[in-house]
This record gives structure tokens, sequence and C-alpha cells, in this order.
């Protein structure tokens, strides 16, 4: 602690991301990148844009983007916020909506970085204990609050939330806003875009970075009613003026463009997985059941961190978390073909 | 005003950048972009970047890209901060070292995102007046403060202050964080990051938009005392992983290592500013004296508003404040010599 930091730093637990390491060999299956790259209209259309434009400032607003968002999810462009990444996109929503002196809710196991913007911005929670099946139980989220969030499905569980039951917790808490963060939505759920026209307080966040295979350009997005997009450009117009790069920019106008190659990705990850979820079973492992990129499985014999570390001797690494509930599970990406089937021979090896 | 809303959002008056018109046939003055584009060998580097590694995460420390920066600037590694361009690292600087319950301090004519920052983050401040030449007076801000920043070359005047000036700013608060925002200080300054070994409360930061002609892919950067990066790291990392993607981070490690382009652009873009304040004076402007990539003038005959909207009749935007001190003025970004032309010519159609 230095006599010159802002109180509130000394406090502060920021978030841990998953390793990103350095050497290309290892099997990557710890921080749920999508297996396959991005669409090759996307590379094309950075390429267009990779030139000496790069000295100019990029659109502020964004526009191009918000219109091909707004014309792809069937809302008004003004319904729209874009941002670096959908963290960034999280922690203005934080700052923006969430500040009422009242606890925000969200689940006990999921993601981490929840309640590190609390710490950011000196908001109270409430973690709200998961049933025995590792489900959200909605009625306990009708209590007072000064928000709602969770991932929808949920991470690191995968489990999914049917949209009925995202009607009733909208219902229950009329005077908040519900952030349902989709990150992993695209693998198996349905998107909660479709309530936003009848949910003044509804906000959908999204990310480029899963189904459209863009972790390394940094893409999110949140649809909503009007007045909670202002809120967010209102903080971010105070915070960063041009938050996307013109690359960042044309890419993910591009990625939005190629649909065939969208679902062509998803379904292929999708296919994977429910393969691997089977292997894993006969194995010996539960699975929860899993509506994302990734799954959430432990196995009865075998202690959870200890099989991270020897699948991590073999050369492929997975995320474990020492949190108590969830501490004898493994959270695995869903890779290649050729990736997941490394995995079950490290697993056979090391089982 | 929606329920929805944290309350401080209410009270938000966000920053309003220069426009970037989307007609392509404008001299295009107004932003203080550089008119020559990025080294060819950071066109290369991201060149060589943009491929399927698009679908992981780019590295969330940013490593090499600090070393490159530490080494370029002779300190620790430890000692450089990086964001998603110079506005963010500003607006973490603002978070994380300026709450202190005492007023920050600033130039009333300055950098106008500066209350808007403290406005984001509840940080009460002054603005102390810039004497009549538009120069910092330091003896004024030997008083009680929680923070002082100033930009060095001076937003939007382009005046300089010389280092030793700085320093006794340094030694009359040595409780506070000084935070010089070197945007511009390639085209004529001397960068205070000499002195952040002997002064511990000294934060410096500096931005890839201006001198290395990468506004449209949002790099800056900040260096100082590890305890003070150490605080920007958490923030940082309590609101985004990854705020730099893998290309902007493979661009600006490339733009360091072509120190002769950077020279010759800075060059070339000082000459033509020296050439172009002889001409404006030639037509009657008073000038300030500049040591950034733009001037600050007014015409003693004519209206600085009217003059702007003139201007922009004959398809060149300059820049126009509608800021009491200083509407008579307008800030006008040094473009190529044909830009230049244009604009004398466009002058001279006008005055």
């Amino acid at each position: 602690m230095s006599k010159f930091w802002s109180p509130f730093v000394k406090e502060l637990v920021p978030y841990v991301p998953g390793e990103q390491p350095k050497l290309a060999k290892l099997v990557k299956l710890n921080t749920n990148e999508n297996p396959y790259g991005p669409s090759p209209e996307v590379v094309a259309a950075i390429q267009a844009e990779l030139n000496d434009t790069l000295r100019l400032y990029p659109d502020p607003n964004a526009d191009r983007l918000k219109q091909t968002i707004a014309e792809y999810h069937g809302v008004k462009t003004s319904q729209v916020f874009v941002g670096n990444g959908s963290d960034e996109v999280l922690a203005h929503a934080f700052h923006a909506l969430f500040q009422h002196g009242k606890p925000l809710l969200f689940p006990d196991v999921t993601y981490s970085f929840y309640p590190v913007y609390c710490g950011l911005y000196g908001i109270e929670f409430e973690a709200l204990p998961l049933d025995e099946q590792f489900q959200i139980r909605v009625e306990d989220y009708a209590r007072r609050n000064g928000g709602i969030i969770f991932p929808n499905p949920n991470a690191p569980t995968g489990c999914l939330l049917p949209l009925e039951a995202i009607e009733r917790l909208l219902q229950a808490s009329p005077d908040s806003v519900v952030l349902v963060d989709e990150a992993y939505v695209d693998f198996g759920g349905e998107t909660a875009i479709s309530l936003v026209n009848r949910y003044p307080n509804l906000l959908v966040a999204q990310t480029l970075s899963k189904s459209r295979s863009l972790a390394g350009l940094r893409v999110g997005f949140a649809v909503g009613h009007e007045d909670l997009i202002e809120a967010l450009e209102r903080v971010k117009n105070s915070f960063n003026s041009y938050p996307l790069d013109r690359l960042a920019l044309a890419g993910a106008v591009a990625s939005f463009e190629d649909q065939a190659y969208f679902e062509q990705t998803c379904n292929a990850v999708i296919h994977s997985r429910e393969k691997l979820v089977a292997e894993l079973k006969t194995l010996g492992f539960d699975v929860l059941p899993s509506a994302a990129n990734f799954i959430f499985a432990r196995h009865p014999q075998r202690d959870g961190a200890e099989l991270a570390a020897a699948l991590r001797e073999e050369g492929v690494i997975v995320r474990h978390f020492k949190q108590q509930r969830i501490n004898q599970f493994l959270r695995i990406s869903i890779g290649t073909e050729e990736q997941n089937q490394a995995l079950l021979d490290a697993l056979r090896l090391k089982l």
C-alpha cells in the first residue's frame, strides 16, 4: 500500500484470467477459446483496413458495428452498446446500473469477475447458492436487490436457464436491472434479446470472443432498452471515447456477415462436446449438462487439483478453481477433435 | 434519467471528441492525427499476426510491449503500464491515484477530458488559470491538493513547460501524484520519464496515437514508480483483463522498433509546423508558441467560431472550443504540406 493510492485500491482483489502460455505446444483447453479460427471474411475485412488510415481515430460511436448488430438481432441501433470485450461492457454496466445501495445478486458459483467489479465500484453483493444440481433457483432472487446478474449458460457450470425462468426473474424485480451475460449462449442456449422490448429492466451482454472466434480482437456488446444503453454510453464517453480500434471494428462487422461460417463452427463445437461428454462418462466422470463451449466435470475417485496437475504433465491444460463447492471439478474447453482426443488419451494414462 | 441508473450517471457530462467525418474529401485538421501513416514495419507486424490466432486471448499482461517500452525509455518493465489508448490509462490513473478527498489541480485551459474523469470518479477539482500568455504558473500549484495533472505540451495551447519547472512542481507536492500527460511531447518537448526514478510521485503518460501515427489502433502507456504502476495494474485487472488486442500489441511493439521512421515523420511535422506558423503570422494571426503537432491561433479581426465555420465551407475542418477564455482561437492540427497549403488557400479566401 502506497500513500499515493486511492483508498479502495488497497482492498481490491483483481480477477485472475486463465493462463495464456507462451509455449505453443500445449493442448490449451483452459480459457474457452474457440478451437477454430475466425471466418476468412473477418481476416479479409481487417486486411482491407490495414493501411495508412491507422493514423486516424476510429469512429467513436462505432455506428456501423452497432447497425450490424441491431439488424442481426432485430432491434434498434440505439438499443446496442459496444465495448472492448464483454468484460469492459460488464464493467461499465456495474458502474452505470448497479450502484443503488442495495445488494447486487448473483449465484455463488459463477463468473468470478462479478465480485471483482463490485470491489472496483463499491457495490454490495449477495452470492445466492445454486441448488444441489448446480442450477439457479429463480425464486431465491425475489428479494430486495440493487440488480441481478448471471451468465446464461452459467460459467463455469455450463448449465442453462430457460427463457421462461428468466421472465419470472424479470417480473419479480421490475425496479432492478437484470443483466444476462450470454458469453456462451450460441453453443446451445436461446438468447434473451427477444425479451428486451418487453422488459425495460433487461440488459443482455454478448461477446465475439467465443462463438465468433475473436478472443484476440476484444469486442463485446450489450442490447437492451434505450434508457439502459444511454447510461452505458454516458459512462463510456466519460472513460474512453474510442474503445474499439479500426481493425476490431472492421473484423467485428465482417463476423456478423458470415452466418454460414458461424453456424458451421458452432455446430462443430456442439457436436464435439456431445462426443466428449459421452467419452468422459465412460471414464467414470460426472459431467454437468452443458450448453456452452466447455464442460464442467469431476471424477469421483480423483482430486480435481491433482488431476489438473497430472493433465498438465501430459501437456494438456484445463482450468481448476480452488473455490470450495467446485474444487473437485475441472472446467474443460471444447477443442478440435484432435485436441479432445489428446485430452482423453492423457486421462486414460493418468486415471 | 431512468430509475435504473446509478445516481452519478445523471450528473455526468461526457467528453465530446472531435468530429470523425465519414466523407473522405475534407482536409481534416481537427483531431491532431499525424498526417503520415504508421511505419511500414507496423503494418507488416500486424499482417504477421492476422491469422487464426485471433481465436486466442492476447497476453493479459502485454509483457512484450512493456519490455519494449521499458528498454526504449531506460526503465524497468515493472515501471510500465499499458492501456487501450492513453485516455484509458488516464481514466485508471484518476480512479486509482486521485481519490483523496482533496481537490485535483489542473489548468483552466487544458484537455477537457480531465473534469469529465472527475465526474466519473467523484473527484473534486480546482482549475487554476493560466497566465496572460497562456502559460502554467508553477507557483499556483503549491497548495493543498489530492493530485496534479496537466498535458505537456499543454492542449489545446501547445505551450511547453520545461523540466526544471516540473521538478519544482514535484518538490512542492511530494505527497501527491503529479501526472504529466505527454501526448504531444515528441514534437518538440522533452519527456519527464528521465525524472521518474528520482520522484516517486511522478507518473508520465504517453500515447502512440500522435507521434507514432496510430490513433486508429488505441495504445497508450504510463511510466512511473512501481508503486504507482501497481495501483494502475490493480484497477486494470479489476476492469478488463485484456484491454489490448493481439493486433494492437504487435503493431505497438513494431512501432518502437522503427526509430528512423519515427524521427523522420516527427521532424517532418515540426518542419511543417514552423512553416505554417510563419505563414499564419503573415496573414495577421496571433499564434501561441507550439511544441505539439497542432497550433493554437487567433485572428484579431475575425471571430473564432465564424472563421471555423467559414473554413468548413471550404472543406477544411479545424477545432474550435466554445470555452470562454479561448473561444477566439482555432486549434489547427499540422497536416501534410498539401493540407497546410489548402488551409492557407482557404484562409486567404475567407479573411
